[in-house]
C-alpha cells in the first residue's frame, strides 16, 4: 500500500461524501494535489476553509491540468453530463470512480455517453454516509472498515488493481459483484428502509397539529429510528429512486405484501401468528449482532472508536 | 421526595423492566421489601443472584403481607388475571399502577374485574425499555429522564401524587393524558414503528438464502436500524397488537396510503413530488434533533451518561 499515490486527484462534488474523501486522501497521504467540482460555490468555499483542497472550481474547463484518479460524488442524475464533459477533457490516461448508490443506471449512462478510451471507469459504491448533508459534516473515518463493494464492467486488472488499493488505503473493506446484484441487495437493506422511514415520517407530518406535537414528543419510543434516516438528503434519494426504479418496486411489493399479511393478522387477533413472526425477526437480529453488524446506531462511531 | 417511602412493593413480572424497577427502587431506597412474583422460576433465580429482590414467589398466595405498592409488569394479556387475583388477595389499601404499553385495554381489564374497594389503580406508561428481554439486561438507569405516562381514571388526587411521586423518584418526566389519546399517541410513535419493523426484517427472512445473507452482510446501509426493533420481546409486542388493535389499524392505514402514494410516484418518475416529500421529513428530523430527543440510538445511552 505504500506505493500507492497519485499526483492529483479530482473530486467531483464536494459535499458529505467527496469532502470526507478529501479529509482521507489528504491524511492518509495518498496525493499532492487535491482538487474538487463542485456547481456550489458554497461547499468550494467550506472546503478551502477546512483546507482540505489544493484547488477547487465551479465547472471542469476552468482546470489546467489532467489527473490520475477522478471521484464522482454528486447525485446520480448528474452522472450523464459529468461523463460528457469528462469524455471530451481526458486527454491521458485517468482511471475514474464513483460512490453512487445505484450501479445498473451509472454504467447504463457511462455506456450511453464515453467514447474515450482513455477512460478507465470502475464502478464503486463505499456503504459509507449519514443523514447529512454539506462539506461541514464530513470526517476522515467515515469509511473505516465499512465495505465497499465494486462492480467492474470488464476484466481491466490494472485498473482494478488501482481502485482497489484506494478504497483499502483510506480503510474499507472491498467486495467485488454484479451490477444487477448490487442494485438488488442495496434496494432491500438501504432504498426500501430508507423508503418507508421517508413515508412513516411523512404520515405523522400529516396528522393533525396536536397529535403531530406529541409524536414528535414522544419519538424516542420508536418511531425515532425512523427519523434518523429521514433527515437524509432529498436530492440524493430522489435520485436513487429513479435510478433503482425496478429492484425497489420488486422489494417493495414483497414488504407491503408481508404488511399486508401482518394487518390481517391483527384483524383477525391471530396471536399464535404474530408471535412466531416476531420470534423470527428476532433471530435475524441475533445474527446481525453475532456479525458485529449491530453497531451503537452513532452515525459518528467510528470516528469515536478511533 | 425524601419523604417517599414504602414499607413493602410487589412487582409483578420481574423481565427487563421489573428487574430494572427492583434496581432503580433499591438504589434510591424507596422501600424496606422488595417483592417479585412471576411464573417463571429462571426469571425469580436470576434477580436472587443478582441480589435485587428480597422475596420472591410464583404465586401470589405463597407471599404472607400485605403490599403499599403492586406494580405490574407482566405482558399485557396477563393482566385480567392478575387483576383478579388482586381482587381477591389485598386485604389493606394499596397502590396500584402498571407499566403496560396500551392504557384502554388495562382500564377495560381492570373494570371488569376489579369490585375490591382496597385496590386503588393508576394506569401508567414509563416509556422505556429495549430490544433485549430478562432480568439480566435490566439497569437502574432505564428510566432516567424518560416520560412516563399516566391516565387517571377517576380523580383520587392521594393516589395519584403518590405514583408521581415514585415515578419521579426513579427519574422520570410525568405527563398526564386520556387513556384514549394515549393509545393513539403510542401506536404512532412506538407500534407501527415496530410493526413495520417486524414487517421488513420478515421480509428479509423469506428471501432466498443467498440474497438473505447478503442483507445481512449490508445492513448497516439503513436495514440495521429496523432490526434493532425487531429484535424485541415477542410475547409484549404479540400482546400490544390485541390490545390497541384499533388505533393501530388506523395509523396502519394511514401509513400504508402514504407508502403506495410514493409507490407511485417512483412508478412515475415524479421526481418534483419525491423530493418534496423528501424535504418535508427532513423538517421532521429537525425538530426532533433540536428538541433533544434525537439520541445516539444506543439504548444504553442513560446508563453511560451517568
Amino acid at each position: 500500500m505504500k506505493n500507492l499515490s497519485f499526483n492529483s486527484i479530482l473530486i467531483i462534488g464536494v459535499g458529505l461524501i467527496g469532502s470526507s474523501l478529501a479529509r482521507a486522501i489528504k491524511e492518509y497521504k495518498l496525493a499532492n494535489n487535491i482538487c474538487g467540482l463542485d456547481t456550489s460555490k458554497e461547499n468550494l468555499k467550506k472546503c478551502y476553509e477546512l483546507n482540505i483542497l489544493s484547488k477547487g472550481y465551479d465547472t471542469l474547463d476552468k482546470f489546467t491540468e489532467q489527473f490520475d484518479l477522478i471521484i464522482i460524488c454528486s447525485p446520480l442524475s448528474t452522472y450523464k453530463e459529468v461523463f460528457s464533459s469528462l469524455n471530451t477533457y481526458i486527454t491521458q490516461n485517468t482511471l475514474v470512480t464513483d460512490v453512487g448508490s445505484t450501479k445498473m443506471s451509472v454504467i447504463k449512462d457511462f455506456n450511453e455517453v464515453v467514447t474515450n478510451d482513455l477512460l478507465h471507469f470502475l464502478p464503486s459504491h463505499p456503504i459509507a454516509g449519514l443523514e447529512k448533508s454539506g462539506p461541514e459534516f464530513g470526517f476522515t473515518k467515515l469509511f473505516k472498515d465499512r465495505f465497499c463493494i465494486i462492480t467492474p464492467m470488464k476484466a481491466n486488472t490494472e485498473s482494478v488493481d488501482s481502485i482497489k488499493q484506494f478504497w483499502t488505503a483510506i480503510g474499507m473493506r472491498i467486495q467485488t459483484m454484479e451490477a444487477e446484484h448490487h442494485d438488488k441487495i442495496l434496494a432491500m437493506t438501504s432504498h426500501i428502509p430508507q423508503l418507508i422511514a421517508y413515508s412513516i415520517v411523512s404520515t405523522a407530518t400529516e396528522l393533525e397539529t396536536h397529535l403531530k406535537d406529541e409524536v414528535i414528543k414522544y419519538s424516542a419510543a420508536g418511531f425515532r429510528d425512523f427519523t434518523r434516516l429521514a433527515g437524509s438528503d432529498p436530492i440524493m434519494w430522489r435520485d436513487v429512486y429513479s435510478k433503482n426504479k425496478e429492484a425497489v418496486l420488486e422489494m417493495l411489493g414483497l414488504f407491503t405484501k408481508d404488511l399486508s399479511i401482518l394487518k390481517k393478522a391483527i384483524l383477525n387477533e391471530d396471536l399464535d401468528f404474530l408471535e412466531n413472526t416476531f420470534k423470527s425477526t428476532r433471530q435475524i437480529r441475533n445474527i446481525i449482532e453475532e456479525l458485529g453488524q449491530a453497531g451503537t446506531f452513532d452515525p459518528t462511531e467510528s470516528e469515536k472508536s478511533k
